[in-house]
């Protein structure tokens, strides 16, 4: 099963020289390798991956894929950027981020570049002006997920603004609204994206749409999952960065909230609640949740959004794309935890 | 002469129905306020009036103008909330800046949402590509000249890189880049853009780039003329708020620096160095510089280069825009100080 990763990583990263040239545009060579560190921490280019297999699965050329596979692999990391000064961040992929190599200011005059970055590879685009607009679409659904998940964090800011507003409860609809806005509404434009630059039939963008849409979701459930449950080596993040980051925006933390009885109901929330967590909280918010049937559900869940998906492709040409699609979706749900 | 300030409000109030259309769509109703709250401060819309003027200078109609005008005002809106994050900002326009209301983290997610509503706009233009093209090389140039400003500051900041990397020293080379990339670039952008929705002639459109590169220049020379010597009252802003930012880009203080007897000259600097400088310092910088002939020499020069913007339009054929457009030359220098 892992040989798919090496796979998408393979055609994903035949984008990353037009990544590149796209980031150094215009760009003084003092402000080159604060420009470059983003890219350059690695990723797995599943996303770049998903536009050309879906272009490919719709009968066209990888040529016509490729600037719009790197755009779509841009707004990853440029979210990823903000991402980490908004929370905090100072490692990721194992590496130092850019705000914890630079400082803030940089990192976010380097995220603004990004963007311009990938306005440019849209425009050298097939297809850039319905490109243009389903980017400024995303873009604005990961902003509305981002606001919302800082929003279900239940402390750890000093904001009175998110004080006031944030939410002491995240029913699973809000949760559901926050990871399609905040992580499936980019896996879907990549496969969208892909069909729009092969002039797809309508019911074929459609199907890569739903396809999109529903690994996207199971790709965060079960990052939602490996986060309290993977371990720590295969998985290469922090175990529990959910919990120490006060989120209640994680599907097996409010499954298991549904499930447990008032005593460790109240015991868990008042650990995500507590200023600083420190290890002992966090392995004693393991073992509530894992009294609970969270852990399985999240998962069955996961199986079910990826068996759906893979239904939606049904209506494609077989090919070689949509056998590897259908692949990577159930990689998705089969990741160790 | 405050005439034609009203005319251009007018004008560039003409643009605010579609910013706030482009601003509020694709936005959830808890984040409505916090993204109008910059639109809102207020503002001189000097931009927008320039994109249009340009455009009817070029015999182009305004309805071609008003979207990419639109666009044009939302990039200067799009930098003001992020300076107003990388300096910690509080008051803007005499309101509060939207950091300030809303914390920096909001104010961050307000900025990448200003920036899709840009594209939004700039996508309805007419010659799209083109404009998506001037856009993205701008907004690079306005990063390039922001992080040159703060590189350019002599204390007051905690980044490790940006206290490695300050300039100890700043030419009037340096300073001119900065301000061609931070200032000018926007406002030669606006004209540019309206002689591209003209569909004016190559030699128009150099014409008015020209002119927007020096009235920009000149703007932000009298900008740093006021920032030192401007009347509270008529200006708006906080007399010597450059001084307390510890900024050396600032045409003034660079021109004194030139000047000084070495004991003054390291006294002027000592303050700016200073980790914190309060009302006394202030006075005490301003007293140093006026000593000098900067004041003046900054004036001259702006007064020149507004000279040369006129003479470039010269070559515009006679219209009740272009009359405009030199009054607006006029204007830019002979703000009260």
């Amino acid at each position: 099963m892992g040989g798919i990763l090496d796979y998408l990583k393979e055609l994903g990263m035949q984008v990353d020289s037009l990544i590149k040239e796209a980031l150094l545009s215009e760009t003084s060579d003092e402000f080159k390798d604060i420009v470059l560190h983003q890219v350059e921490t690695g990723g797995k280019r599943v996303r770049p991956a998903l536009a050309i297999l879906s272009c490919l699965a719709c009968g066209g050329s990888i040529e016509r894929a490729l600037p719009i596979a790197a755009a779509i692999e841009l707004i990853h990391e440029y979210s990823l950027i903000f991402d980490d000064i908004i929370d905090r961040g100072e490692i990721r992929r194992g590496k130092p981020t850019v705000r914890k190599l630079y400082g803030d200011v940089m990192a976010l005059l380097a995220g603004i570049h990004y963007r311009e970055s990938i306005s440019e590879l849209v425009n050298r685009s097939w297809k850039a002006p319905t490109l243009h607009e389903l980017v400024a679409r995303t873009i604005k659904k990961i902003v509305e997920g981002e606001r919302l998940d800082v929003l279900f964090e239940q402390a750890g800011r000093s904001d009175d603004y998110i004080i006031k507003h944030r939410y002491t409860q995240v029913s699973l609809e809000d949760y559901f609204k926050m990871i399609e806005y905040k992580t499936a509404a980019l896996i879907e434009a990549a496969c969208v994206a892909g069909a729009i630059v092969a002039d797809a039939p309508h019911e074929w963008l459609e199907a890569l749409k739903d396809y999109g849409r529903k690994i996207g979701l199971a790709f965060q459930l079960i990052d939602d999952l490996l986060d309290i449950f993977g371990e720590e080596k295969v998985f290469g993040k922090k175990v529990g960065k959910d919990i120490i980051e006060h989120k209640l925006g994680n599907a097996v933390i409010l499954m298991s909230l549904e499930e447990l009885p008032e005593t460790d109901r109240n015991a868990l929330l008042a650990i995500l609640r507590k200023d600083k967590i420190e290890g002992d909280d966090v392995r004693r918010a393991i073992e509530i949740i894992s009294k609970t049937r969270a852990r399985k559900r999240v998962y069955e869940l996961a199986r079910k959004l990826v068996d759906e998906a893979k239904g939606s492709l049904q209506i494609l040409p077989v090919s070689e794309a949509r056998r590897k699609l259908l692949e990577l979706a159930d990689f998705i749900v089969e990741r160790k935890f």
